[in-house]
C-alpha cells in the first residue's frame, strides 16, 4: 500500500559526495517504504534556470501526489524562505528562489516551511537544509502529513518568480531564448513547438541557416537540425555532435526563428 | 509480491538531465512497484559497443524475468525498428541495432513493437523513445503481459547484430580486438580467458611485452598486466593508472598474445 | 515488512560502467525486496581518505541496522582479508584497510569473510570481490543472517586503521589537516567544529585571511569564507567557487587556526 508513493530528489549536490546518499538516509529514517527517484543532481552549481527547467520537464510524468524535494539553494542560510508548494498533480518542496516558476501555473497553496516538527532536527545547519529540512519535510508529506501543518500559509503570489522574457511573435517571426542546455549539448529554446507545428521553419545563427526537420539523424553528422523536442519546445541541434560547443552559445541567448510559407 | 520483479535502465543519456528521472516516472505510473536498476547512463553518446558489452556483462546477474530496457539510438524516429527480445533468462526492450548481439545466443523470440496500446501514447515524439515507447513498453513486459501482445513476430535472424571480427588463432598466437574500455581505463579484448586458464601469455603492444598476472596490484604502480577480468575475458590494466592512456589504444584496436610453453 | 531494511553501497567504480548494475544484480538474486541506497560511486579511485569521510558522514544518517557495503580495495585478490565490522547503528561489509577508521569507535564486533557459503561463487574472481564476495555478504547480513555465521571472529585491535594526525591544540592556535574535499571544492578539515562554537575565528592560508561566517553567502561570490559545516567539521568555502582551486590545496595538507578574543 505504501509503496505506490513516490518522491524525486532534484539538486546541484553532484555525485562525487555523500550529500544525496544522506538525503535519502534522513528520508529512509522518516518513511523507509517511501520510493525515492533521483531526478538529476548534476544541475550545474546554483543554476535555477537549469532547475526550473528539469522540474518544468519532469512534473508531468509522475504519478499523482509525487513529492519532488528540489534543492538548488544559494541563499542556504541566509533569509530565503523554505516552502512547499501544492501543485494540481503533486508538491514541490524547496527553497523560495524561483525554481518552481515553470510550473507555478499549476499551484493551489503554498506555506513556508514553519513548523519545526517535520524538520529532522529543530536547530538545523546553516548550509545543509536539504538534509535537515526539505527532504525530512517532503518524506513527512509523502506519508500523508497535510501541507497546512507543515508551517504557515503564505500567498502564492508573494514566491520569488525566475522566468526568461517573454517570447515576442511578429508575423512570421519569433524572438526567443535559450532556457536550456542539455548533456548532448542540443540548445532549447522557450519556444514553444506549438507555434509551428505542421509548419516549416529555419533558425539563423551567425550567419548559419537551420532548417527544420523532424528527427536528429534526418541531417548528416555534424549538421545542424531545428526541431520539436521531446519535452515540446524548439531545440537545435546537431547530428552526432553539440550544437552549444557547435554555435557558441549559452543559457538566455536571443534566438530568431522564421515560419516558411 | 509484485516487488520482486525487476526492471534495468541503459542508456547514454548522461545524468545531467531528467531524461532518465523521466522514464522512471513514466515506469512509475504504470507500475510503481517495480524496483527499477540503473545499468548506466553513460555509455559514450551512440556508442553501441559499449551498450553491447554492458548488456552482455550485466545479463547473467539479474534475477530471472529481468527485463533489460537499452535506449542507445542514434536512429531514434527514423526507420530502425522497436524491438522486444525473450531471452533464457530475461527481456531486451531497445531499438533493433544491434546492442544486444552480445546476448543473441540465448534469444527464444523477437516482436517487433507495433501495438502502440503499451506505449505511453500512441502518437510519440520522434526524439525520445525511451520515454514513450520503451520504458512503458519494459513496464508492461515486468507485469507479465505476454511478448507476443507488444506487436508482430519477427524472425530472430532479421534482428540487426553487431559485432567486432572473430578472434583468430594461430598455434600459440591469438589475435584479438578491444571491445571495451571501462572507467579506470581498463582494455578489455574479445579474447575468452577460457583459452588461456591455468597458463601464462604475454601481449606485446609498441615495443612494450606485458606480462601475465592474477591482480592488479602484483604489479609497481604505473605498470601494466594482463589478466582474466571478472567478466572472464582478457584485459590490461595497469596498476593505478590507464592502460588506454599509457598505451594510446582504443575500441576495436587489435591486440596480439601469446600463450607462454 | 521485509522492505523496510536497507543496504548501502559505497565505492570508485564510477557510473560509466556497468560494475555497480551488476552489485545491485547479485543483490537482487538474493534478496530482491533490499532497499538499495548509492552512497556514491565517484570516490576518486583508490582514495581510502575520501571513502573514509564518506562513511563517516553517512552513518549517523541511516536506519538501525542499515548494511553499508564499502567497496575501495586497491589490494583486491591479494592478501587483505575481507571482513564485517557489527557498530551499535549498523554493519560495514569492506576489505580490512581502514576505510571504516572514522566510524570504528562505534564498532562491536567484527569477523574475517571466510564462510564461502554466504559468497556468490565458492570461487571469487581475483578482480571484483565487490560482487562475488562484499555484496553477496551485505545482502544476507541484511536478511538477518547473524555476523558470527560470515567467518571467523577476528579482533577489532587488528584492523588496519587509517588515521589523519591527530589535530593540536595550543591556546587559541589550533593545527589541523585536510580530510576531504567536496564536489563545490570545499575544504573540509578535520578540527572538530565543537571546538569553536560560538566563538569568531580565522584561518591564514597563503597570507591570505579567511574569517569565520555562518553561511556561503555571506562573502561576496568569489571570497572565502570559514564555518562549521554541515557534517560538524571546520571547512574552507568560496561563495560560488572553489576553495580547492583557489587556495591550491589538497587532502592532507595542514591548516592553521586562530579563535579569536
Amino acid at each position: 500500500m505504501t509503496s505506490d508513493r513516490f518522491l524525486t530528489l532534484l539538486t546541484d549536490f553532484g555525485d562525487r559526495d555523500v550529500y544525496v546518499g544522506v538525503m535519502k538516509g534522513a528520508i529512509a529514517q522518516i518513511e523507509p517504504q517511501l520510493n525515492v527517484i533521483d531526478l538529476t543532481h548534476r544541475i550545474p552549481p546554483q543554476n535555477l534556470l537549469a532547475a526550473r527547467f528539469a522540474l518544468l520537464n519532469a512534473y508531468p510524468y509522475f504519478p499523482m501526489n509525487t513529492v519532488h524535494v528540489a534543492v538548488v539553494d544559494p541563499g542556504v542560510g541566509g533569509s530565503r524562505r523554505g516552502i512547499a508548494i501544492q501543485l494540481q498533480n503533486g508538491y514541490v518542496v524547496c527553497p523560495d528562489n524561483g525554481l518552481y516558476s515553470g510550473i507555478l501555473d499549476f499551484a493551489i497553496a503554498a506555506v513556508e516551511l514553519t513548523n519545526t516538527q517535520y524538520w529532522r532536527v529543530p536547530n538545523p545547519s546553516n548550509t545543509f537544509h536539504g538534509r535537515d529540512i526539505f527532504a525530512p519535510v517532503g518524506a513527512h508529506l509523502s506519508t500523508g502529513i497535510p501541507l497546512e501543518k507543515l508551517g504557515q500559509r503564505i500567498d502564492l503570489e508573494s514566491l520569488v518568480r525566475l522566468d526568461l522574457p517573454v517570447i515576442e511573435i511578429n508575423q512570421a517571426q519569433i524572438t526567443g531564448y535559450i532556457q536550456y542546455i542539455d548533456h548532448f549539448g542540443n540548445l532549447i529554446t522557450n519556444i514553444p513547438g506549438a507555434l509551428v507545428e505542421g509548419k516549416s521553419w529555419q533558425i539563423i545563427i551567425k550567419n548559419i541557416e537551420i532548417n527544420s526537420g523532424r528527427t536528429y539523424s534526418e541531417v548528416n553528422q555534424g549538421k545542424a537540425v531545428t526541431l520539436i523536442g521531446s519535452h515540446g519546445w524548439i531545440e537545435i541541434a546537431v547530428n552526432s555532435g553539440s550544437a552549444a560547443k557547435q554555435f557558441q552559445l549559452t543559457w538566455e541567448d536571443t534566438v530568431q526563428l522564421t515560419i516558411n510559407d
